[in-house]
């Protein structure tokens, strides 16, 4: 008998019918003898169309009374679930954020979790009943109601996790897991068994968009074990689980192959060499908020100037464009060169911190389909290299095929 | 400049459009220097498809969620009106019933409401914003969610502004007062500038449906003046006040005339005259669930037996007249009788009171008609006749006229 802590996205409560699916998945565990507290998003569609309807009145919307009106959305899903349930036999009962006490900082429409009261929901796993709370949302200090933002459902889930020291958080969601790579791009992609929550982080920020960073990161704070599962029929399976890193991961190099399509490259060439002028370049496109990602620097061929290049979303590229021309006829620079065409493939894995030889490996492999490297940049537990977009599969399957992913590492499989 | 709180109904915020007209109309309000308070109900047809929602899960609606869900209808317009406010540069701040700690007991779907603290509303007052409440919900002593009820948004607004002594309590609706009779049977009815609690209590149950008799009971009770009026453009006018009796009301014998075309009747003839035979004919009426409006008994010809007479919805009168037919065979009666045919026509008001001779003149006026009276029934402000539906345009019509309703008593009229 576990404590166990289920979100279900706004796809798997998208419909009457789903929403019976979720009510017969969760009476299994409960049935089983667990203890479940299940978090909500709203069903599909409905955020937009709350949305619609607060931009016809006014196309900015006022952040306060956003967060009432899209509160809502979860406000519903909790009601007829918990209904579901009870149509079923299983005793259930529905809390909006404020309800239970999940008290969050004022900043509406993406609040952070200050606090959360556990005992109402303590109380009533110990009457077996289900808890059913609305993901996404919370009151501050003054009982306003506010929302966490983009993705902040899992962020609720990992949140009460770890207020009631949970032994397992289950992000349901469409795919069964994570894999070592997109499926679409590596037919033999493997769905791994376990994967670090700082292997997570990386995957997720690098483009494998299967849980929000806010929510991985709260769960790697609080050491709350995070499980990625499907909540779809006949995708049923164990998914895959989030963990800190343990004696028998050790064995896996690398985890997974992560790739981004949505990067633009940009370089300054020739910039006089002197302190401060990584801050003159950068100042003003952080200023224009462009987020910036990799960034390399590079003296140049005569040792009195450098070279300096970084990537961009592709969507501001044209913008970084124009301000770095701007500076580089400041800084008296010989050049500015830009691509657009480009891509990001990264390794990741815990491993390679004490291996050596994980980064010729990934160069050999890339020489040996002719894939020029146009950028490299490193971190511990991470390889990332820019190539010619065109590139793209060749370089994933030639990457996934030369460490073996497809093959399960023997002292982590099960 | 007063105090005033304003309830606009489902229709009045049906569409974006209308809650502008409404956000226009409370900030004319709010530029003459008046402190406002808005409830507002679901958007017309939202707690419908709402509703509907929970039916496909489960046609029995569990009422501990069904408030959750309901509640949410409340909470979308809330958000709208004061997004709609903001715009027009109008400070507005919105809250559920929860928020400004609306309490009710914990009867789910039909609550009451127990307590209400100000103060929250009293400082949004003071910073000089329009303060936005969701009508027809509360939260119990334990934080869950409630509902009032059909009508509720009236009760609502009628409660905050006892809790706040406002000095008016305004009910915009699609008519824009009440009248001395329906205006589709007489073209002469005439809006009534003011009228008593007690005679809107009679007109309301009577079939004139304009304010939830709920509403005006509460308003009645904390002695809040109440004001009904139309939110449609066009419309615009004092409406009608509902306040205590005065001095100048006196001289208005009769305030109107109501009528109820949803009655039937029925009648058990030469019942044995003994103690307890109302309760053993009306008892088996209750049991099922039917509810008996008027109840008239006479001593029959042969001073042995009695005959007596009831009405019930028309809806239950096949049902009661089965149950009465088995009663008369039990004790005994000689003939049970019933017509659903009939109509109940009321004249209300409080001068009659202190004035004889009115029973009379509404007598004499269904006689010159040809009108044959049925059933006769009086209260202290009210006299009731049922006669056959045939004649209830023309009775409504000769009444109104007897008692001269389509002028304006001298001593009220403003």
């Amino acid at each position: 008998m576990a404590l166990i802590v289920q979100k279900y996205g706004g796809t798997s409560v998208g419909a009457v019918d789903r929403i019976g699916n979720v009510a017969r998945k969760v009476k299994g565990f409960r049935d089983r003898g667990d203890d479940v507290v299940v978090v909500v998003s709203a069903m599909s569609g409905e955020t937009n169309r709350l949305t619609d309807l607060a931009k016809s009145i006014n196309p900015e919307m006022d952040p306060r009374e956003a967060d009432v009106l899209l509160s809502t959305g979860e406000q519903v899903t909790i009601a007829l679930l918990s209904m579901a349930l009870k149509s079923l036999g299983c005793d259930a009962r529905s809390y909006t954020g404020a309800q239970v006490h999940i008290r969050t900082d004022s900043t509406h429409s993406k609040a952070r979790i200050v606090d959360i009261d556990e005992s109402k929901m303590r109380h009533d796993l110990n009457e077996g009943r289900v808890v059913v709370v609305a993901g996404f949302q919370g009151a501050d200090e003054h009982g306003n109601i506010t929302t966490l933002g983009r993705g902040g459902s899992d962020t609720t889930a990992v949140a009460l996790a770890a207020a009631l020291k949970a032994d397992e958080c289950q992000i349901y969601t469409d795919v069964d897991g994570v894999y070592t790579t997109d499926p679409r791009v590596v037919s033999e992609a493997r769905r791994l068994d376990r994967i670090t929550f700082e292997e997570m982080l990386e995957m997720a920020s690098l483009g494998s968009k299967v849980l929000q960073i806010r929510a991985v990161e709260f769960a790697g704070k609080y050491n709350v074990p995070l499980r990625v599962l499907s909540s779809f029929e006949g995708k049923e399976g164990p998914g895959t689980l989030i963990t800190y890193e343990e004696e028998g991961m050790e064995e896996a190099l690398i985890s997974g192959i992560a790739f981004n399509r949505d990067e633009a490259k940009l370089t300054i060439q020739g910039v006089p060499d002197q302190p401060g002028v990584a801050y003159r370049i950068l100042g003003p496109i952080g200023d224009a908020n462009i987020e910036v990602d990799m960034i390399v620097q590079n003296i140049g061929a005569d040792g009195q100037t450098t070279d300096f290049t970084f990537t961009v979303h592709r969507n501001d590229y044209e913008k970084a464009l124009k301000l770095l021309q701007q500076t580089a006829t400041e800084l008296g620079a010989r050049e500015v060169a830009g691509d657009s065409k480009i891509v990001k493939i990264s390794l990741v894995g815990v491993g390679m911190r004490s291996h050596a030889g994980i980064a010729s490996t990934m160069f050999e492999a890339l020489a040996k389909e002719g894939i020029n490297i146009r950028m490299i940049s490193t971190s511990e537990i991470k390889i990332s290299v820019v190539i010619d977009e065109k590139y793209l599969e060749l370089g994933v399957r030639a990457l996934h095929s030369a460490f073996n992913l497809e093959q399960a590492p023997a002292a982590v499989s099960d």
